[in-house]
């Protein structure tokens, strides 16, 4: 079991990990383009290779750990585990292989569990959010009542856009990025000419509600 | 009385106006569906309960205030009874059937004046409006500027887009969201080849005035 | 000349000369619609009303003034009467009329003159300014060198927006605001496969200078 | 050597390289135009007196260093003497006159070097970059994970967009600008009609990112 730890708190053994990862998220990104029927063979190969490598990895560090309870009390154990066994899909039957070939996108993550500074950032980050939720609830809520009325008055005008209320939300989210938003003005304009009023007060609302979410994240970070 | 007053106070029973309000928003979106007969008339009888039931739940807010006179001094309470009296409109005439359908979308508005979070959320935005009063007069005053001129100097060559100031005004807030802002400025530019400025000096003032906006907000925010 | 001192210091003078400047601009507003003959008259003879009146009420503060030197030491003093003698321009003649028409547009500035609090926030504005001044140069500089490589390179691919480093200047700052600048790239891409670099550069420089420049405004802003 | 430290410090020689170095930029511009052989002509001896002026004024300020070796540890002189000796490649040969021309652009650069603020500004700017670090690091990962998924299920549908992981990072960028991710989007729920997810949580993802670089940026400044 000392050796065990040995190894873990090894810095070659730690580089090495970091290298296995990165090359893992190169041969993901290797599959995507076309490849000789060698290279698919090698490729699999490999795949097999990292997870592998990626079980002992984690076996060690299980080992490692003086009491085993506390090894999945830990986030990033868990994280880390799960992305492994996950990824274990065969690939080999043609129906899951595309399904196996996206789980093994995933390992890419690990790059994050790996970096302890992309751990601090993405923890900061998640405790933004509570902050952010009600803003979110309230832009939700304007967004709803919004797409509710869009779909009520303008479905027989064009479905595709505004057919229902989900493809509404889809819509508004549109106008909100000013994605083309004045063709979709344009249309429901010619049918009722003071739609304009529509879109105008809802980019007043939400780019109104998302500078306060921003500007209220700002001033938090600041009071700490 | 009193027992009035022990129902509005009842925790389970805030719990039940909140899945209500919940409800009836599912509802509403629920109705932008296609729909059966049978789906219909159930939609139509739930409607009918949700009004009678925050008939009664303002009801009992009202009985359960111990000076009548203050009910109506509190602006959500006013907001609460407004919203419930207007989507009471006869939904079963044809040419009010829409109207109706509409005015019940505002029920949902009722999850701002359900949630405490949200009300402070709202008072504290609309507070932060008159901050924005004049920058925001300013704009319109830049805005009010180029629409007449460039309803002045372009409306031969695209009066879809130059016709009059109101049209104008609009085709300027779509230059300032840089929606297709250069399909405009292109077909101007074929009769004013120095057209460009007018579109560039558009662009640097109204988001030189929209920094300074969002920078007043932030200076604020920050000075309470 | 006490008499002009207690007129301009009257309340109801001036809030007669508040109205009198929104109604001009509501003037230059009205005369973008399409006017009756009759209507073009009275329009042309309330142009001539305002100007008149404009003209008394800048004659009245010049005859107030203690000392007639200091008079044309205001800028607003200068600044008023600057616009109502341009806007004196005849509108007869039917060349000159549309600059006449342009010209009077102005007069809708006097509206920041006679407001207090619109004079302030622009002289805030213009003194944000010279903080702005090296970041823009340097702007200026990443504008100029990418649009001299773009029409050495592009040029022959497409001479509407690279033909000359004036035109790819114009593209750039297309480019900057992300409007269709992928139909932009994609069009270059076709010959020089790698030029997603250009503009991907681009955009990064001129995105974080940006950047720069709105925090270096909101630290400035904060340390006074 | 005395004399040359002098003509160094000279003023009217400082305003002089300035003179040269925005004529070396006006031409860089000019040369963007169409010219007749005449001009061309005179173009190429302006091309070679800015370089041997450059040359003479680097000689100079080589030999009023008083230390040799200090000279190249500035890293403005080093900057400067690799512009103006990298100028110095023939345009004469017709498949090297492009990118002697390309090269001869980057003079304009030696507008940073000359005045302070902007050295100043630039040195600030490059100071910010290592704070973004992680978070670009992390927005790459995103980005890495994203374009694999995009290239493995959208490749069937449009290889232009998302053939391999390089353009499906590319098509990535534009979605995040903004630039007609809608078009993009529409495309892919043809054939997954819930792909709307796939670009929204890419778009929460990316704007949260952004938004905490930001802020960290002005967090960073605020601190010093
Ligand atoms: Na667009
Ligand atoms: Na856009």
């Amino acid at each position: 079991k000392d050796q065990f730890v040995r190894i873990r708190s090894n810095k070659l053994f730690e580089i090495f990990v970091v290298s296995v990862i990165i090359f893992s998220a190169l041969l993901v990104g290797a599959k995507t383009y076309e490849m000789s029927s060698t290279m698919l063979q090698i490729a699999h190969f490999l795949d097999w290779f990292i997870t592998i490598f990626f079980l002992t990895e984690i076996g060690i560090r299980f080992v490692a750990e003086p009491r085993k309870r506390d090894f999945f009390k830990s986030f990033w154990n868990v994280f880390d585990t799960l992305i492994v066994v996950i990824s274990m899909i065969p690939a080999d039957d043609t129906e899951l292989a595309l399904i196996a070939r996206l789980v093994r996108v995933f390992r890419v993550l690990r790059m994050i569990s790996i970096i302890p500074e992309l751990r601090i950032l993405l923890v900061s980050l998640v405790k933004a959010m509570p902050q952010l939720g009600y803003v979110m609830l309230l832009m939700f809520i304007i967004f709803y009542i919004y797409a509710a009325i869009g779909s009520t008055l303008f479905e027989t005008i064009n479905p595709t856009l505004w057919g229902d209320i989900t493809i509404s939300l889809l819509t508004l989210f549109r106008v909100m990025t000013f994605e083309d938003w004045t063709d979709v003005m344009y249309e429901t304009m010619e049918v009722y000419p003071f739609s304009w009023l529509f879109y105008l007060t809802f980019i007043f609302f939400t780019t109104f509600a998302f500078l306060n979410m921003v500007i209220g994240i700002v001033v938090n970070v600041m009071e700490e």
